[in-house]
């Protein structure tokens, strides 16, 4: 591979030259900012770069003693901008947050950069990654089309392959959506697998971190740096025989024809590569998670934007002040209600997905939408996110214009490792969707 | 009131004072700085305290103008040494984060200071909340005596009157037992009710962020600053004719001659001002609601020290190492089953307390023990913690070496501005106790 082309690789295929001595961290980190450069203008997935940063981390990632380097060494990830970063600002796209620079990693930071990560810049994201309304950022495939939200910034810069990997938080579809809109890997770990210490909260009852990739293995090797262990090690997938449960949810009247083909081929292919499929309907216990999920978000976004509300309401997006005033009149009653009852789901779910090889359900209604000022809808990924359970978003489908579409694979909470041994396979299978990245 | 008795208010008639030209925000400010002057060899609650930079915000206060004052102007507050602090370090008792200065303030001191608010220095904690050894601080009843943690120098700097509040955190019993040990009321609200940004996480399912206080108006006034409404505005409380639930637990064992005392005579003070006591024992999905908290606790520890292993687990207490590397051993499975048993016992408790004019329960097993090693057994707390239920601990009793000894109040979730008025009345029949403050 040529030097210009290192911007190419997957997180693993990177760490293997830098590993053997092919390539520098020095080098691969200028092919990364290489092809920032040429695409910036269009993708603008980036709330704060600094090459000069980049380069001077790069050449001291360099003359690590090879005994002393970390299992990430040398891999450049985006952070999304709602987690701090000891070297940049974190500004929550925020005018309250303009330029504040907290000297301190986020744990999850922490983490990747002890393990020798490059931690690249900062990732653009909805306001406090709690509205809808898209900062500047592109679709890699469409300027005129989101690259969804929240994390909309660490979905795109990875699709472009700016960074093979980024961080990213979900509150309703924030990971997923930005994944499935982008053509790329989007993981929502188990809830609370990974500390949120440091990182901007709005739900604290749903708010996920996760990770964006272009190869299930990379997502294996962040899963192993956060010691994402599941309490027995899991066997290679075997695909043939295996069934997977096809769950369109109560929300399925909000599919467009480009999630309900995606639906379809997915089950055709499975089918096709030996697996069975079956239709899961829930049980009614489940009907209303949309309801009891904004119940939930909004009754947590009560007290989360209050410092903000008491410092300047006039800087809060009107829908961050109408959650502090409680604007929706959700009672105590009603938000405790909502969370008894999810809480009850949890179990339920775990016991229906283990059924399955895994549930496989829409990521989105359809492709990426037309414009950037809103980020989408989370419809589809609002009931997985308060069920705590993890979720990968696999690409490989697309949509009436040709932009990718993905589906969510979800198992039962803390089978991380085996719904990324799952995912490991199906991204296989799926890649004979339709569509494939031609960035 | 002479100027040097000032250190004696409550924030309530501190504020009276201010308000109405009395006293400047400086002259009260000196006086509370006389006092620790005169106390801090003793009591040693500070982690960090600038009298210059106490003083020049005061003066800022002093010169806004009257119209634009807040609620809380002037009044002095300890924020525990795990909240961020714009203008002051953040340690967390940790040699990790010796003089780290993160120049943004938690979510609740947000609130506070701009509620005007005079945020005074950070208190004593055990590393980073979540260890049982103590810190340098003192019981200031007796200087070989823990104050109780992990929200140490909170609970004594209030009890000594070197501020009337102080903030604190609970995760098993942090912010109620320094509460019991040092003779004043501490009051841990229902989970989730006021933001934790910004403020060091060790269980995210646990952690609860709260006050300490020497008058249950005081607790009043943050409750609506903090905007913790109820469904409906509660009615003052009558106490003739309510009826207590005296609720021993399963823990009762543990409970020393103190506690057994003050149990008693609580329950004739109660039936003497007119209230009928009833004794509760739960039903028996309650028992094991110890080993349930330590299995969340340790369960969310795993996570939640990852960053800080990675950086330099030997500067981590080995406690904390140990909950990364699950020496415990919990699995994922007994992790969730925790999680989901205690989900499903929260609405059982609403339903139960509801029944009562609130339950009341012992704080600790008796008065602070001998040492500061070790800040004493959260035995009577966690269960509550758990239940995300909100709790009061109201002083009056004493022990066997007449220190003071309180015990707890519980009502619903939700249900904080009830239980602070139920907290009025009582508080005035528990001063009947047997124990007054001789500071």
């Amino acid at each position: 591979m040529s030097t210009h082309d290192l911007h190419r690789l997957t997180a693993s295929e990177a760490l293997q030259l830098i590993r053997t001595d092919q390539i520098s961290v020095e080098e691969y980190a200028r092919s990364l900012l290489k092809r920032v450069e040429s695409r910036d203008s269009q993708v603008q997935a980036w709330a704060y770069l600094n090459p000069n940063l980049i380069l001077s981390q790069a050449r001291a990632l360099d003359k690590v003693p090879k005994e002393e380097r970390g299992p990430l060494h040398g891999i450049a990830i985006g952070v999304k901008d709602i987690m701090y970063t000891k070297d940049m600002p974190t500004e929550h796209n925020s005018p309250l947050y303009k330029g504040s620079l907290i000297q301190v990693d986020a744990s999850p930071v922490m983490t990747l950069r002890n393990s020798g990560a490059l931690i690249f810049g900062k990732t653009t994201t909805t306001e406090f990654a709690s509205t809808t309304v898209g900062p500047q950022t592109s679709n890699p495939y469409n300027k005129g089309r989101t690259p969804g939200g929240s994390s909309s910034g660490s979905g795109a810069a990875v699709a472009d392959m700016q960074v093979p990997i980024a961080l990213g938080t979900q509150t309703g579809g924030s990971i997923i959506r930005p994944g499935s809109f982008n053509g790329i890997l989007g993981y929502k770990p188990t809830w609370g697998a990974i500390s949120r210490e440091g990182v901007r909260m709005y739900s604290i009852n749903l708010d996920t971190v996760g990770f964006y990739a272009r190869s299930v293995q990379d997502l294996q090797l962040l899963a192993d740096v956060f010691r994402l262990q599941d309490d027995e090690i899991p066997k290679p997938f075997i695909l043939p025989g295996a069934t997977f449960a096809l769950c369109k949810t109560e929300v399925w009247p909000e599919a467009g024809p480009g999630t309900i083909k995606a639906m379809e081929r997915a089950a055709e292919l499975l089918r096709a590569a030996g697996a069975e499929t079956v239709e899961l309907d829930l049980p009614e216990d489940f009907n209303g998670m949309q309801d009891l999920h904004r119940r939930i978000s909004q009754g947590d976004g009560r007290a989360a934007f209050l410092g903000e509300y008491t410092t300047a309401k006039d800087k809060l997006d009107t829908f961050l002040v109408g959650q502090v005033e409680n604007v929706s009149g959700i009672t105590r009653r009603e938000y405790l209600e909502a969370l008894d009852v999810v809480a009850s789901l949890r179990p339920k779910i775990d016991r229906i997905a283990s059924r399955y090889a895994a549930i496989l359900t829409p990521s989105v209604p359809d492709e990426a939408p037309e414009g950037i000022e809103s980020t989408g809808s989370a419809v589809f990924n609002a009931m997985w996110t308060a069920l705590h359970i993890p979720v990968v978003n696999i690409p490989g489908f697309s949509g009436s214009s040709k932009l990718p579409i993905g589906l969510s694979l979800v198992a039962p909470r803390y089978k991380d490792r085996y719904l990324l041994n799952v995912s490991e396979e199906i991204s296989k299978v799926f890649g004979n969707g339709g569509w494939q990245s031609d960035l």
